[in-house]
């Protein structure tokens, strides 16, 4: 099977997940591309200002910043044959939800990761997702199974 | 213009915002079918035990749930010209920006509805969104415009 | 919500569940056309060669047959919000499974219907699933709570 | 002409069928790129929970692992350009029926594999094929066909 | 079953074979909106010249005729559950060709009516049909069958 | 034929060209709903500001604006069957040339207004059109044609 | 530009305009990729028996047939960024015309070639077309500047 | 990340936009593809009678150079994964505003580059816009940001 799989990780980006995830699949010989949002939070944060110039106001701050981000998300999105959506214990993350959501609606095979006691407040977004890990090392075992195994 | 809207109210079941919207509206005389997800919130936890049997396992009593409340939401989201997505500023919300992901992808026009405190945690789903909004008020004002105005 | 949901009725044809569903839904006041296949056995096999005339290969006989229905089936689940598929006791059913794989590939909400006891040879087709009931009465409680919840 | 054809092979994982498909191509020269399900039955079956923990309920077993298998199966049918879906005369064989109407919705070419003695309960999928082969040596003649003939 | 179904016409304008649909369709008390291009040859010939000026080319004639025509004939096909295309004995008829194509590749219902004199050269557009009839009456029994069988 | 069409009357909105296309199709009988983004120019300009909040960069101003008259013209589009485009002498009227673009790549059928003199600046737009009218009786004309002709 | 272009050539199978275009594209110099129908007339209107057995039915033997063209004929056309079909002075060419219908639908490129004679009865699916060429060497001129072009 | 993105380059034709970001995106090591319309204003104007032969009306010498660009410009927007629009401040441009609305309705993430004096014209493009650049480098700074930005 000759087929490079493409899995965008989305979410949380104060932990080791991700690097987890693309160490334990190069480990497993997988042929995966991964893609990313950009994960440096300062300039993700600032990017439209800092391209596109300065704003006074911190909603156009944001949303300029957040119309360049997109590019980049949506499209690896579109990319992608498996979105993996993780979330951590900090911050809001409506972000990663909404990637979430995108995914489902483009019938994107869906994996989350997360811990337990998320559960009932990720009922729905777990719903749309075809497994829900709680460990980095459980979607490599997925990723392996489903790309390799004969 | 003969055409009926159909505006779908997805997120916070804890104020009185769908309410506000759909009197608004009435009483504009707008030509507006309103869907909404169940909004009891004890039914919509519930609503897959209830019907299918119990579960010990709390993932499996939410799962069963999510799953039938997604015939509706994904339906009716499916369904609607507009979706309008609130966030309040209790309980973590996933599944109002999961709704949102959702609509972004199948190319409905969102309207977002919040605090600007929230602003910096939601500037992606904003991003995607054709206006945002602080009041229910502001809601029926531009409903009003692109439903009727000559 | 004035939406009328049509549902489609696929599967077996030797029990009364349908029966059952449209009159459990008629009696709580539901707001639904259910659209169905053709249900008479006799008629549904041989309306190929009774209108298209004879073939002396029964290959050919079903096949001439199997298209005709084909346009009610496809077009009828095409316009379903909801797909129902029943699995009885007996005979192959892989029309019934068939339907299931072509409503989950256009983006339909499934409900299945069967005995615990075909659990295991249905677990691809619960999987694409938002519900799996054992009685018509479950799924007439489905659809009364999407349907009619506020 | 210089594409890689890609073809799932879907069903039947009690006999040879795949390898005769896949040496008889080969020896073909064809360029195919053969996709499958996983094909260890116990490994298919057990997926879920050897992954993602233990569930008492059988009804849950099989569910994680009917998530975890969709994954690969889903992804892959979207990917190929012809399905060929292979009916034994062993089980219920549901989700290579279910496979069959996932690929007709998504306007694959599809070729069935069985013995005519299933011909009357596979109507409906056998209408819904480019071609009916009853060995997989007609099905490597189908191919070399369509991807080498001049 | 509340559906009113939408029949479009396809084809030869020279006999009387849609009011032998038409009227054999409203006879059965079928609830059925037929549709059909331009069938009066002059009108449909010179609508372009007549509505937006002469040409002196008739390539550009015809092409400024066509693409009236067109509007009218793919917004039908499109609104279309099924579309039957006749080939008479006489013309190119390349259009109705055309339509059957452009509907197949929409996944209408496709019903071909025609003389068996002309099966072979029309093996592939009756190949994408779901029934070949050689007269309106079985059109309108194939009709009747799908549409209020029980 | 019971169909109702749906015309979307895009562009200038400095002279009197949607009148005299709807009281035409008005006169002719036509089954028409004609929609259009809103026409009054200062309302269309401010919207944004006025139910939102001022700006002080007419940047955002117009951002604002164009975000909520987009909820109208693209929800009006995709329901459309026929987008008339209109071009007159004055202002850049690039929207105009946005919303042909965007029904081109609907499907939509389109028909472009405009003098000659602009034939070689609307070359792209007019050939992506099924006709080009120099008034809007030509129009009325092609309707009357297209939804009324036997 | 690295993109290599897939070039369907549809259409008369008795002149050598196949070898005309892709000897005139190879002396160019063009990154193209050229696919086809089978256009050896006898093999390809026997595959379906000499493949899957005899049938006494010549519609079914044809039916056969037409049903593993398809596989090739839709499978490529659907790959394809262009469209070249061709009708010469002989035959019905109805799958010609049935290819451009169904190029028309899925949004490919066309490019017809044909005599000018032709013109009239191939009105409706010249106005589908991007160009219209009396010879190959038109063709050829038009994919060089097409891909070439600075 | 290995994948190559597709940037489309639409617009004015009269300054070196493109030879500034393709040449940055170079210098900065970025893995994309730029494709373009024909650039070449007289060749552009004229490939239709150029190779299909002389028009007395200017009109169709028009039509016919369209059709043949739009092989180019609209197989090469569907391809890509950015549409970079330019407006400069001579000539209409509607042509560039038609390829936005088309790459907006495909759902391609847009960049639009023009002088803050065309803001107010440019309102409804802009707001179907990721990004609004007013040089060349911002452009270039976006996809080096968007696709190698860790």
């Amino acid at each position: 099977m000759s087929k490079q799989w493409i899995v965008y990780l989305s979410g949380e980006i104060h932990t080791d997940w991700r690097e987890r995830i693309q160490s334990g699949a190069q480990a497993a010989g997988l042929d995966v591309s991964f893609v990313s949002p950009v994960t440096d939070h300062a300039s993700s944060d600032d990017v439209g200002v800092n391209i596109l110039g300065k704003e006074d106001d911190s909603f156009w701050h944001d949303h300029k910043g957040a119309g360049i981000n997109a590019i980049r998300t949506q499209t690896l999105i579109k990319d992608a044959d498996i979105v993996v959506v993780r979330f951590g214990d900090k911050y809001r993350q409506w972000n990663a939800a909404f990637d979430a959501g995108y995914a489902a609606a483009l019938g994107k095979s869906i994996i989350t990761l997360h811990d337990p006691a998320l559960t009932h407040a990720l009922k729905e977004v777990d719903r749309a997702a075809n497994a829900v890990c709680e460990s980095p090392e459980q979607v490599v075992e997925i990723l392996e199974y489903v790309i390799n195994k004969r």
